[in-house]
């Protein structure tokens, strides 16, 4: 996509499955967006110029997910002043504490904004995209308060199946 | 202060040592906030009157601080499209562990940008807010800029002390 | 069932299996209920409104299952002075410890008696809310004596088996 | 206390201090109770003999208090059909992780209604009894209420002195 | 078996599988034994009759197992004054982590001997009696010497099959 | 002491005011001890040299206590076929977690029984020492009985103090 | 292999799979080394005597991994003064949590370097050898260098596809 | 120093206290050593410039010390292919275990050398750094045996001063 606002990435190509629900959430609400993979740790180099590359190209919000001793989203938020959200990923013997832990014990002075591990925080890590880039967009906070509403309509259909169902 | 664009929330008064790392965080960067005592489970529906009210009094972002079974800052992002922090507060026998899993583990479909558990994580969730609102705000982006200038400088005035220490 | 005195809910239908435990104990006791999908995070004013109608409907008891940050029976207990029993599901990466102490470590003044993570909790709930119940029923109390007898005949019969098994 | 409604026990003199917090509950709600030393461990036989007396002696409800391996609540739980709370006690190295574990995670079939680890669970058991002895009683229901309100009134007035201190 | 010197005692039925490396154990040493189901919960008063009846009918070590909210070793140790071996059994959501610190997390004055989660843990519950009742017994003792030669070979053994599998 | 029957050592003489509570159990029952300092990383070979003597100078049983990577009861364990009792030391920053796990999941062939963390832990190896011993010896048994008796006594008189103190 | 410069050594045959990661990056860069089961536990004089020999075989690392409670890198740290390298394998039911506190929490004086649990740690111990081994080898340091360049092409090529991909 | 061969970094000045535990053992090898702070989140540029020039300065080892997400081994791994050693502090309220498990956790192909939480790990580092250099320096390795000799002697003397005590 040309002009990602957005920009996911991750530290491993094996999150894909994971982070791909962020993308997801992103087109709901018709954000652009770009998904690579890089990692902290076998790219700093890359991954140092794409951190110095975010305000030229556009971007506005990095959404990094990764698993085990979980660094990518810190090393972005080291680098750039843009709001950056941190997606643990579980992928270790640890289920995923491991990447929690090193994703959201940032100290003083670099914040990153951390969701749930997995998939349902790579998709809220999409959704709060869209609720701070919303803060200046009329169309994108209708879509938000669309969303809202669809997800209490889910929860009025699926006790209208459960009360069929019975 | 009148007419505040973020505001802080906390469940408990004896939260507030740690909470009023946010309000500093966010006097640095001369954003105009408030800070009182809500709690999902004493006050609910003062709590749900605050939610409703937040678009109109022009409030952006919400910086929610709980301990123990922290529901507060997911009560707020239940009710709100607006960008919700979270700030796990460790006030129980369990260090904010259970704070933190509690702010963290969110359902897919309703984010919270979680920090650090105690005093680091209340001065991010200030430093996050002006990130946020940096996206919009050529001075506020380069306060940012300053703020990181000043890490790094503090790390090398701390290096010449500790060389002189010697 | 018409005029449940115990409502049972959860904060997703994939919890269905796990909370269906908490329904079949009641059944095995004879004490009408309801089941019901009510997120504390997805419809936050259905659930308001079913905390409000609870005492009118003549329900007597709220048995709450969630997972992860599971907010659902505090929320529930915050909003009403009738007994809430919280059913921690294990659906997140952590194994349910997330919902354990999201749903046990309340603040003073609002309890939720919280009991086992998964079926065997679910199932408990369902037989703690038979107890509380049977506090002003002879019937009941006499069920909940047969019950008990019960399990420790299980405990005969399977050693009887196991004997023979050898 | 003559007739006591609610017994509460726990399982070392050295619990007194958190246990106390729940006959403080019990008190301010007019029901009458008594508290006092059984342990699972060093007194079993006391404690067999304590359950099979509980309904010949009116009581109703049992609070269990006890830390590290914390069988107390669940072994009177398999002697009695009146329903137990449990209150882990954080007086162990593990913080009262081992006390809730070993209250709440109790095997189908026996339920133990758990509160959270340490005074503030001990003053939530007592709420918890007063919730389900209201059930019965018009009066503590009021009272009950009343309670509630008082929490969110004094979340109001905590608010009040917050903005006089600014 | 008549006259069994080591009883072995499970909480459920579903632990055979588990509790039977116990067993597995003695046989290989020649001890005399037993094994049968006895809940702490579901039959606490068959369990104090069998703990009572332990020294009359010659038993000399107890081996229980138990998962979740464990209390059976703790219980039987409560009651006697013979040694108490506890396993933990990994049944529950929280892989055993329950079970563990509910066995090993003893009050002073009544210890239960803890051994491994698991299978490797009774396959060890039985070693541990073996080592007992070998401190009385020169044959038992020799058994043992044999039995830790018979550990160092088949190290030995696996070392010589990996440099032939090369 | 001449002749002990039951060797205490620990890791490090930090470990000391711990495990001289095992000492005081010994004491107790009358049983001959010795304590010393003995580490299975700062002197190996004096522990294995310590290992090799213990069946020559009588000692039928060791009590190894040791913090952090606890490897000290393991390590005496691989070495003989007496019983081993472990006790985890909190004296690191996990707060005995880690020698809890480190002493207690032995793999299958080499058990150490293991015991709470910290000074309970440790008075009750000595107890268990005793217990063990106690098969072979009418006297201890009688004194274990009483032991026992002293317990429930206490607990007895610590409720009459609690009703005079009311 | 004649002349191992570096040694592999796990606590059971159920562990080579993942220690042969760590065979897999030696061979890669071209490091002689040698695999065998050597326990701490079931073999502790074949141990002891490996211990002994390293030096004059001429081996210069040891790779040690193991489950559970896992000693083995930790006896070995503490007969020799070469480094010794630990690799936390998640062989029991705490996914490899008690095998890394084992590993890692050791005391004052013999350290162990700890790598991650499992499969990449087994990998990174290899490639830690390869960077100690490098201080004093060119060719070693020219491998490690391209190694490195190779997982930063790895991430461009993965990237590559992911653009195709789509 | 001039020529420093290992260089010791921290994250803040707060971790100088147990940082310098390292620096006391490299002082006590006589091996040449600096020391300071470089934080991977306030100082990423001057961190990723320290990596770049430390083979130009001759610097052989890095020893990184951080609490909380500690990223500051991790980083200095990724940039280059000298040893590093990683020193979780445990300054959060976790208590380290967070900074643990982002030192530990590391991915296939940057492997970080960790050693304990706090000021033993600290030492321990500063040993590792001399093992590793002592691969090539008989003096060096002389010294580790005297070192490793003085542990023997020091629990030893710790036994006899024990004994006189008595």
């Amino acid at each position: 996509m040309a002009n990602p606002r957005v920009s996911i990435i991750m530290g491993s190509d094996s999150d894909l499955e994971i982070m791909s629900e962020a993308a997801k959430s992103l087109s709901e609400f018709g954000i652009s967006h770009e998904i690579q993979v890089l990692s902290a740790h076998r790219s700093p180099e890359l991954l140092t110029q794409f951190c110095k590359n975010l305000k030229k190209r556009g971007v506005q919000i990095v959404i990094a997910g990764a698993g085990g001793a979980a660094h990518l989203a810190g090393v972005v938020a080291a680098h750039t002043t843009l709001p950056v959200i941190g997606v643990p990923v579980n992928s270790s013997a640890l289920n995923g504490l491991d990447a929690l832990l090193s994703t959201v014990q940032m100290p003083s002075g670099i914040p990153v904004a951390t969701v749930a591990i997995g998939k349902a925080g790579a998709a809220n890590a999409g959704i709060l995209a869209a609720q701070i880039l919303g803060l200046h967009s009329k169309p994108l906070q209708e879509k938000l308060l669309r969303y809202k509403n669809k997800l209490t309509r889910s929860v009025i259909e699926k006790n209208n199946k459960l009360k069929k169902g019975k």
